[in-house]
C-alpha cells in the first residue's frame, strides 16, 4: 500500500529552494503557509491573529533549547546577567507559552524547553521555524543545550556535536511523510562547532571536546542499557554495541540531535548541539550523581553558549 | 555493520517468559534488575534505595497517563471526587516527581504526564513498569487518556483504540536494540475495549466509538498536515493519505499508541487508550477550538476512565 522500501532523499530536488528572503529573513519551505488566513502555533499556544509576532519576537537572534522547563528558565536568568540585559524595576521573566513547552525571552535570546525525544523536539522545531518566519527574524542561530551519556569520556565533559547519527549509524533523519519514508541529512554547521570549541576556557576543570553524537529513540534498550523494564541481551552485547559506536567516533548519546540537525539544516538555519555528559556508558548505565553535581554540570554547556552569544552581540 | 534489513519479532522466542509472579505481582522481562544493588528511576527522580516504593506505591491498581502535567493534575482531582477518596483536612495533592514528568497519587490511582511522542512515553513506560515491579503491585491496569486528531469523526468524539498502527500501517513497534531492529506487536486488550465501550453514557451529547488509532512520529508532515514548517506535497496527497488511513479503519491520529500498546503487551499489562478528537482531519489541519471547548472536551475520556475505575473498585 505504501512505498516504504526506498527512502527518498529530498535534498537533491529541493536544495535549490531558497530558505531566506533577500534581507536574511527566514523563508519557509512550505508554499501553503502564505495562503492561510491565520496560522496557529498550537503547541506554543500562539497564533498570527491572536499575537503580534513581529512585535513580540522580531528582535530574536538566538533560539536556545533544552529538555526541561527548569533548565531553560535557569538559562534565561543566566544569559540575562551575561549579556547585561536589564528588566525594568519590578518586572521579572515569565513563561510565554505555559502549555506544552516553556518559553522565556531575554531580548535577542529565546530559551525554550523541548521535552524528550525526536517527536517532541520535532514539533517544537516546526513551530519555532514558523515563528521565525512570522516574526520576520533574520538569520537566527539555534542551539540545543543538553544532557547526555558519554561514550569513553568522563562524566562532566562537554561535547560539541560535529556529526549526528541514529542507533544504526545513519547520518540522516528518516521519517514517513504521507506514506513515503523521507531521508533528510542530519548536518551540523562545522564553522559553528569550531567557533564554540575556540571559546572553551582552558582554565575550566573539565574537558570540552568535539565529536559524534548518537541519537536514540529510547533511553533504555535503545541505548543498550541493561536496566530497562525489558532486556534480552547481555553485558557483552551492550559493550560490543557501545564500542562500535565509539569506533565510529561517537562521544555521547542523547535523544534529539538527529531531527535537530536535519530540520535546522533543511531550513538553512545555523545550529549547534552542546551537551554535558552525566556518566561514561562504558562504565555503567545508571545516572547516580547527586542533584547538586547534576545542577553544576548542567551549567557547563550554558556557559559556552552564553559566551558565544555575548561575543556575537558585541560584534554586531 | 548492523543488521537493519530483517527486523526480529521477539514474541515467538519470549512469549513463554512469565510477566507475573504467582501472586499476580509484576515480574520484569529483564534478568539484570534483580542483580542490581539499587535501581534509580532517573526520569521519575526516585530510586529503590532513596524511597520505600512498596510503602509508597504498593496499593496502586490503575496507572493513568496523558500528555500534559495540567491535564493529569486535573484528572487526579477529578478521580479523587469520583472514587470518594478523602485527604485529611489541611492536606492537598502534590506532584510526586517534579522532574521530567508530573505524578499524582490518589489512593489506588496514579495520574502521570507522559509528554509528547514515542520516546517520551517509552521512557516513562520503562520506569513505571519497573516501579510496579519494585512496589510489588499486582495486576495493574494502564490507561492513556489523550487528545488526538479525528479521521472522519467530528471534533469532540471519544475514540477507544481497538488497534494501533504506525504511519505505514504496521501494527508493531519497531525499534533498534543494540544494533538490531526489533519488532514488538502493538496489541490492545480487546475485552477492556468492550468494557469501556459498554460504560459510555448514551445520554452524553457526543459519540464514543471504538476504532483504529494511527501513531505518528511527527505532528505536521508525519500526519500529512499542510501547515508545518516544511511541506512538499499537495492537498490531494494529504487527502489520499488520510483516506487510505480511513479505509484501513483508522478513526484518530495521535503520537503514543504504538509504543504504549507494544510495551504494555510485552509486559503482560492490560491497557487501553481513550482519546478525544479535537478536529476532523478530513476537514482541516489547524486546531482552532477555544481553550474553554478544549478543556470541556478533554474531560470526556477522563469521565469514561474514572467510571471504569469506580466500577472496578466497587467490585473488589
Amino acid at each position: 500500500m505504501f512505498t516504504n522500501g526506498n527512502p527518498k532523499n529530498e535534498e537533491s530536488e529541493e536544495s535549490k529552494l531558497d530558505t531566506r528572503y533577500s534581507d536574511g529573513a527566514v523563508r519557509l519551505r512550505n508554499p501553503h503557509i502564505e495562503l492561510m488566513g491565520q496560522d496557529i502555533l498550537y503547541h506554543l499556544a500562539m497564533g498570527t491573529e491572536s499575537h503580534n509576532l513581529v512585535e513580540m519576537f522580531g528582535d530574536v537572534k538566538f533560539v536556545c533549547m533544552g529538555g526541561t522547563p527548569q533548565r531553560m528558565e535557569n538559562f534565561a536568568h543566566y544569559v540575562m546577567k551575561e549579556i547585561d540585559f536589564n528588566l525594568p524595576i519590578g518586572a521579572t521573566l515569565i513563561d510565554l507559552s505555559q502549555y506544552r513547552y516553556s518559553m522565556y525571552k531575554v531580548g535577542p535570546v529565546l530559551s525554550i524547553s523541548h521535552g524528550m525525544g525526536i517527536s517532541s523536539i520535532g514539533i517544537l522545531l516546526h513551530e519555532i521555524i514558523k515563528l521565525m518566519f512570522h516574526a520576520k527574524v533574520k538569520n537566527p542561530i539555534f542551539f540545543r543545550i543538553g544532557t547526555s551519556g558519554g561514550v569513553g569520556v568522563k562524566g562532566g565533559t562537554v561535547v560539541i556535536s560535529d556529526t549526528a547519527c541514529d542507533e544504526l549509524l545513519n547520518n540522516y533523519y528518516e521519517t514517513p511523510i504521507v506514506g513515503n519514508l523521507v531521508k533528510r541529512p542530519a548536518i551540523l554547521d562545522q564553522s559553528l562547532v569550531q567557533e564554540l570549541k575556540a571559546l572553551a576556557d582552558p582554565e575550566d576543570p573539565y574537558d570540552v571536546v568535539t565529536g559524534g553524537t548518537m541519537c536514540a529513540n529510547d533511553f533504555y534498550e535503545g541505548q543498550g542499557r541493561l536496566d530497562g523494564a525489558f532486556c534480552n541481551y547481555s553485558e557483552k552485547d551492550k559493550m560490543d554495541y557501545l564500542k562500535k559506536l565509539q569506533n565510529h567516533g561517537v562521544k555521547n548519546i542523547e535523544m534529539e540531535v538527529v531531527p535537530f540537525a536535519a530540520m535546522t539544516h533543511h531550513a538553512g538555519i545555523r545550529a549547534a548541539v552542546v551537551c554535558v555528559t552525566f556518566l561514561d556508558r562504558l562504565k555503567g548505565d545508571q545516572v547516580d550523581i547527586s542533584k547538586e553535581v547534576m545542577n553544576e554540570w548542567q551549567v557547563r554547556p550554558q556557559k559556552l553558549v552564553a559566551k558565544y552569544i555575548k561575543k556575537l552581540l558585541k560584534a554586531l
